[in-house]
């Protein structure tokens, strides 16, 4: 019987293939006294050899098809099921406590992990309580008689079905032969939704079912064009899916040709294009993609991809590696965004109850000067080989800028003081994404350069919804006229001062928020590369002037998000 | 030698008293192997037997100084330290693992924590993990010779010098003898401060250092007013102190004159002032204070001491109370405010990387509406005894509204079906503390019957910066332009429909605040009803005509917190 689930359309295309279920079985029990101990411990051995063989397999697997580092994991997962003091002591306690094998497994596995966790002053040591975890998970599995899904193991093409997907999920991907991902929670800007796009994968997140309605080996056709899943598809659907999906390769061949044009309105408006980056090696796709730019370069993964602090000369090749790439081009870098959800394990941060409210980015940075010099002169000293921006993310009072600003100036003093080459051209702005400071839009204009909105947290902060919850999910809403009425007083400001703004937020690409963007006149618009030249496309089809009146209804008249969606899509139509 | 240290006025008042610091010894330890194990052993049980001594005296004077509830938690530790099972344990640690008493301490004590905190279905043996933790924290100081404060045991007149003040260590203070607090961390809306207005003893909170800088026994002269602790004062600063104390007293009778009268500025214009309160107990302090209505009632009190969900008659029975005893005075009601850093031990919340934007407040109550329907409905049956108005917490779009509203009526008319009176002027408004909801106050305005704005929430949202976190607490800025944008149109935007709009936050008792306020022409201020009548005494002095101009220049022209606080402050000298 064909079922069509309906979810979020998260990354264009459409793909079909076989359902891979990821997801974590029930490995709940009750404990039980046992009389029988030693057929107990036999339980237990049993289990423990049925995991090491399978994680031999995995191992073996995951080397050939994931490489060797990924492959590591599993020899540490098979030493701990060798050491006696693991197994021998879930021994003891059964025959101890007279319990069964899974107690006595939860019961000395929870000691190793608060032991492990506890050691504070070993990182190495501490990094052992996860696979402690995930070790205690397959053994419990085989004692329970329940599958552990082993997505290193997939070797054919798969569709990924999974209530969400984590980093740690998704490296142990095989990605030849993932074509898609489809889950229950997430939004546009969940990891699992822009990973798929990085990837070019359709995707389709907060179905809220999926994982209850496919089957492991179900056929799926997943639409991320218009946010579906067709479970065991008829010969029709599968035929107008072939026809969608030819449309959609057609269509994208039809804005490969745009790649060397300008963006350029219908009534002849220039607007720019960039594309959003995290390190050098994403300059390909820009340059395939044809951006005019960069608009946001996240630097926090040179701090993340590294095991300590960045050295000036590090950062700076890889700065001066992106600005030469640009061949002249802007490039907007932000300074380090570090905190809420983002950590380095080489800079500990205080425990937060609410990280996305703490000591984040810009905060950090003023506070620990050491780090943000270091990034502000290597920034300086790459300024010589390209057009180079720089803003502060997480800016909520002037004061800060002020402070940030202060900084820069000290450190370019310094810099040429020592006879090194600086660019007197480098534009100092500042992300717009906290509403204190997008309400003072006007007078942060008199003293920046430019502004950036950054959307995503623009909109948690206004809504006060933690865009990462499904639980508030609902209230992650870009088109809620609030959002329209910050947005449009952070570009009127900025045009008042003859300053720029522009958007690095999920939001800049998106086909129902680009209409109002250009009515209220966004002079920049940063993406992933790969929805360069969808946009650009779109652009190209409106025409700026028949715009006013839809954004001056969406801002003043709308009540909803809803509204406003409606609103956008009957004019598209 | 004198020494003066700043922080922030917290609660009005000047004491001079002893210190007692109530700081947290440390506590940490090697682990060493011993050879020598009965030696060990011996150490381990003086120091238990020295703790068990140590427990009984702490627990005689607790009974008779705090009362016997309060005195039974000691009994419970005493209990521990006589388990074999606990004790036991820890002999044969040392004897097995030949290691010191300290590492034997923690690990069982870690252990029997890590077994306690599983029984996730036993809410009893759940707790009994802190227990464990409060005694192995006994025993530990005992063998490392460090003293553990204790803070049942004062028996004369001192001021606490802490680091911070939780709600478990106010629990244990005997109120006779506490004269002030001063604390390392925290702002206005910190626990303790809070706690320290509810009493009327003088609070100075944020000194960064205090724990470092006093010793015990120390003369402190604290002064609430100007936020400062003087440590050794000389005479000199004694009688200046005693001089500041009698004038502060000689204006709390001036104020006390003002009880019964009503609030009316020197140009004749009128404003209400009313009161904060949590339970009906409460009441007494609110007719003692002459406030002229009560502006928030948090019911989430009722909930929280609750051991399950308040019945529909309980609550009937705690809303009529209140309403009777304000004899025809308005009463708003906010609906349950469960979330964020609120919690029932009885209705569990799903797990959340930032409670603050997370599953709180009237996004529980619509997801789980039958609590919102029993609440709504002792409300309604309670209307006829008073003055009624009821308003949700943390709404954040219309449709909140629209559907908090339907649910209103849907059980109004079924009441009146079954013939139950009801008032048919009850006001239906909202908490203003979203940023999205006031920046669309011109919306709202149309469908409700008043706002009341949270400065709390509101600030923290709109600087993105947790209120309880010490690390961005510069961020907490009452006074920044931007809030008082905000404000401005939620005031406006009520007038303009012919609404009324409140504050029921710290600030709407603030001195600096008031002014501006009075300008913008907020109609309600509720507040602590300690607070009520010195912002009465303020408004009789303040000419609402007068403040336009400051009003204007503080939303239009100041850029910081301290432009704004520095404008007020010049203003009223």
């Amino acid at each position: 019987m064909v079922k069509t689930i309906k979810g979020i359309a998260a990354s264009d295309g459409i793909a079909t293939a076989e359902a891979y279920l990821l997801v974590q079985p029930d490995l709940s029990f009750d404990k039980k006294a046992v009389s029988d101990v030693d057929g107990e411990v036999k339980r237990l051995n049993d289990a423990i050899s049925k995991s090491d063989d399978e994680l031999t397999k995995i191992r073996d697997i995951a080397k050939v098809s994931l490489g060797d580092e990924e492959a590591q994991v599993f020899d540490a997962h098979k030493m701990i099921l060798a050491d006696p003091e693991f197994t021998g002591a879930i021994e003891q306690q059964i025959k101890d406590q007279k319990v069964n094998a899974e107690q006595a497994l939860k019961d000395v596995s929870d000691n190793f992990i608060s032991i492990f966790e506890g050691m504070t002053d070993n990182k190495y040591m501490q990094e052992r309580a996860a696979d402690v975890r995930d070790v205690t998970k397959r053994v419990m599995a085989h004692l329970l008689g329940v599958d552990l899904p082993n997505p290193s193991l997939i070797d054919h093409e798969v569709i990924i079905v999974a209530h969400d997907l984590t980093p740690s999920d998704t490296a142990q991907l095989n990605k030849k032969y993932v074509k898609g991902f489809v889950t229950d929670i997430g939004g546009r800007t969940a990891h699992s939704a822009i990973m798929a796009r990085s990837l070019e994968l359709p995707a389709v997140v907060g179905t809220d079912s999926i994982t209850k309605d496919a089957k492991d080996g179900d056929t799926i056709i997943l639409d991320g064009l218009n946010g579906a899943a067709i479970l065991d598809p008829s010969d029709e659907d599968v035929k107008h899916y072939q026809k969608l999906a030819s449309d959609f390769a057609a269509e994208k061949a039809e804005w490969e040709k745009l790649k060397d044009e300008a963006t350029v309105t219908a009534d002849g408006k220039h607007f720019d294009i960039a594309a959003n980056i995290g390190t050098p090696d994403d300059l390909q796709g820009v340059v395939d993609n044809g951006a005019e730019g960069i608009g946001l370069y996240r630097t926090e993964f040179l701090y993340m991809q590294s095991e300590e602090l960045p050295t000036e000369d590090d950062q700076f090749e890889a700065y001066k590696k992106v600005l030469e790439g640009m061949k002249g081009k802007p490039v907007v870098v932000r300074t380090m965004d570090i905190g809420g959800d983002k950590h380095l394990p080489y800079l500990p941060l205080p425990e937060e109850m609410n990280p996305f409210l703490g000591y984040r980015a810009i905060r950090i940075s003023l506070d620990k000067q050491d780090i943000f010099r270091t990034q502000l002169r290597a920034l300086l000293r790459a300024s010589e080989f390209g057009k180079l921006r720089i803003m502060f993310p997480m800016i909520g009072t002037l004061q800060e800028f002020r402070d940030a600003k202060k900084v820069f100036e000290e450190e370019k003093a310094k810099l040429v003081a020592d006879g090194v080459k600086v660019s007197d051209e480098i534009q100092l702005g500042m992300m717009m994404e906290v509403p204190a400071a997008a309400i003072l839009a006007d007078q942060f204009a008199k003293e920046v350069d430019f502004f950036s909105i950054g959307t995503n947290d623009l909109i948690q902060y206004t809504m006060a919804a933690d865009r990462g919850n499904e639980h508030v999910s609902y209230l992650y809403q870009p088109y809620n006229p609030s959002i329209l009425r910050l947005v449009k007083h952070v570009i009127e400001s900025a045009h008042k001062e003859g300053k720029w703004a522009g958007m690095c937020g999920e939001a800049a690409g998106d086909n129902i928020m680009v209409p109002l963007l250009l009515a209220m006149g966004l002079d920049e618009y940063s993406m992933s590369a790969t929805s360069v030249l969808r946009v650009r496309s779109l652009m190209k089809k409106l025409s700026t002037a028949d715009l006013k009146d839809l954004a001056d209804r969406a801002v003043n008249e709308s009540i909803t998000n809803e509204d406003n969606k409606k609103l956008v899509e009957e004019y598209l139509k």
